[in-house]
Formats: C-alpha cells, sequence, structure tokens
C-alpha cells in the first residue's frame, strides 16, 4: 500500500507523474501550502514538514527524485528505470540529480524571496543571483540533451520525471522564457504525456 | 580509466572519498575554486565550470551524490552500495539525496553571503534563513539515525558519504556546532576512517 503526501504543484509533483506514468493505486493526501504552518497536525506524520512523503508498508522516503528511482526500480526497472548494466545507467544517475540539486534547488530561492516572503523579507538580490545560477543549469541541460527526445537511455526514465518538474517549476517562478527551443520542445514532449496530464487534472481537481 | 576534477572541500570531496573506499586507481586534478574564474581553460573541459566533474571512458558525471551511488554499483554493489532487493533500499537512495539537496545545498547559501561574497553583497537574512533551514534538515537526520551506526542497511554506504560531506562542511560554514550528540558520534565515526582520511591529506598534498 503505497501513500503520498503532495502539495499542489510541489516536488511532490514528481511522485504523482511518477505513479501515473506507473498505473500504480496509492492513496493521495493532499495538503495546502505551507504544511508545516497551515496543517500543523502533519507534523505528526511528517516531523520535517515537507513533501513529498510517500509510505509503503511503513518504509518511508522523503526526496522526490530518490522516490522517483525507487518506485522505477521497484516497478519498472527497464522501462522507467535504467539497470546498472546499461550503458547510460551513470548518465540516468546524473539525471536524476540534476533535476533536484542543480536544476530544482536555484528556484526555490526565486520562489521564497520573489514571490512567498512577506514583502519586507524580499531579497532581489538572491532572486537575480539564483536566476543566473538557473540560467547556467539551463545551458548545461541544452548540453546534455543535444537533439535527443530524452535525457539518456533513447526512452522517457524517471530522470525526464525529476528534470521535467524542474522545467514545470521554471514556469510557476518566471523562468521559462529562457528555455532554449531544444529545452522548449523537450518540455512539450513531457508534459503531453498521458500520465503527466492525468496527474495534473488529480491535482487540480482535489485542490478545487 | 576515472579522471576526477576536484577543488579543495568542495562537494567533490565525496568522490574523492569514494575513489578511496573504494581503493581504485584514477587521475586526480585539482583545480583552484572558483575554477570558473581562477582555471578558466577547465570551461573546455566541463563548460558549466562546476565540480565534481567525473569522466570515465569518455563517460561525464557532474552531480557528486550521483557519482557516488555509480561508483557503489559499479564496483561494490553489495558494501558501499546496496541494492534494489534489500530492505533498506529506499532508505539509502533517500540518504544519497538528502546529503545533497536537503543538507548541503542550505550550506552553499551560507557560504556565499556570509564567506565569499565580497562584503557589500552579502546578505545576512539570507544566511540566517538557510542556517534555519539546514537546522530542521539536521533535526530530520537525527530522527533518521536513531542510534543507528550508519544511516542505512547497519553498514558504511556511499549515503554516508553523501551525508558525511555535509557534516564535512557544516565545520567550514561554522554550523557544527549545532550537532546533537547522536550526530556529533556519527560524525566522528565516519572521520575517523582510513580512506577519509587519505582523501584529506591527499588534497592536502596536491593543494600546498
Amino acid at each position: 500500500m503505497l501513500t503520498l503526501y503532495h502539495c499542489e504543484n510541489a516536488r511532490s509533483f514528481r511522485v504523482l507523474w511518477m505513479l501515473e506514468e506507473l498505473g500504480l493505486s496509492y492513496d493521495l493526501k493532499i495538503l495546502p501550502f505551507p504544511p508545516r504552518v497551515l496543517c500543523p497536525q502533519y507534523l505528526e506524520v511528517n516531523p520535517l514538514g515537507t513533501v513529498p512523503l510517500l509510505v509503503e508498508d511503513g518504509m518511508r522516503m522523503s526526496e522526490s527524485a530518490a522516490i522517483c528511482q525507487y518506485l522505477a526500480s521497484r516497478y519498472a526497472p527497464n522501462s522507467l528505470g535504467v539497470e546498472s548494466h546499461e550503458a547510460d545507467y551513470g548518465a540516468y544517475l546524473n539525471g536524476l540529480h540534476f533535476g533536484e540539486a542543480s536544476l530544482t534547488f536555484p528556484q526555490t530561492l526565486i520562489l521564497r524571496y520573489e514571490m512567498l516572503e512577506p514583502e519586507e523579507r524580499r531579497l532581489p538580490q538572491a532572486s537575480r543571483d539564483y536566476a543566473l545560477f538557473f540560467l547556467g543549469r539551463l545551458r548545461e541541460l541544452a548540453r546534455l540533451l543535444g537533439s535527443r527526445d530524452f535525457i539518456c537511455a533513447n526512452r522517457f526514465t524517471a530522470a525526464d520525471v525529476s528534470i521535467g518538474y524542474a522545467l514545470m517549476l521554471a514556469g510557476i517562478v518566471g523562468q521559462d522564457g529562457r528555455f532554449t527551443p531544444a529545452i522548449q520542445e523537450y518540455w512539450g514532449r513531457l508534459r503531453e504525456r498521458a500520465a503527466f496530464k492525468r496527474a495534473v487534472a488529480i491535482q487540480d481537481k482535489k485542490t478545487t
């Protein structure tokens, strides 16, 4: 039995998308953002107060890109996952981490200091610094992609889910105007997937 | 043939430590920090300008925690790695990502806005905000560790290397005073490892 704790458009969207790609049944708990403040009873479930939290028979995971790899290994190792004997195994692991640590974290600085913090705590310099940081990482994404359809292994994998969420977040924080044509096409390819659309529809329906 | 591009005490230390744990032979290139500025010819090797860069027969990886998992899978899957059939596989993947995205990135904000930026660009608020963020993640580390010697699988793994580097960085940015006794003991256990000590000695010798 899988249970996912999720906030609309948060990193936990990666897990929702993966679960839809895999066609698994799961219990979805949608929380208001930030749950730490708006849903303090969640701290009893997850004292860290962040989403995602995935619970599977008592096993708990809180890192969204790690959960994507876990679900791929467990339920679709040679389609959504890339196995260690495959030539692109290194590129797959790199893509999973790159999507979060390099492409997502800098954008959370823009979100925080340009949009979420009260006016008097906003830091335009930090927001600009990390927009520039993000731009450098987008250039790396363009190099890694080249003219490929997906980031590795000539197929859609959990690494594309990790990176795809970062591109979705770029739309939310107003950084998607910086996409190169190749990144724009890649992002178009990802969000046209039936499972991505189902994940969007599920969170929209449950939130409203 | 493995080549590692490294800067002293940077995230690439994780990879240096892993290579020493594995007893592999490798070519080590130590660059001044930040290489983008002090060693512009490095941009021809890695246009992203960051370390680590690991090159293995033309395969390239830039994400330190991903490289740790890659090396473990390839060279020591059932000791430094945790395999997908093991009970702690989820905890292992979570630890690898948690060490970087949750424990290391917030500290880079402290490093940047308190130590690296010129005086007029420092942002004490951002530094304080992410010191608080880091403290919350340290509490989670204490919960995950409990009274265990290592983060998962009852043995030292690549996930401990990922987290261990974050604890090393905490010493550099002055956040190690916040360690709980259990974290302090865990960190003591990690830095007593022969491979950790060799990695420190290697970068010290090559840098001076």
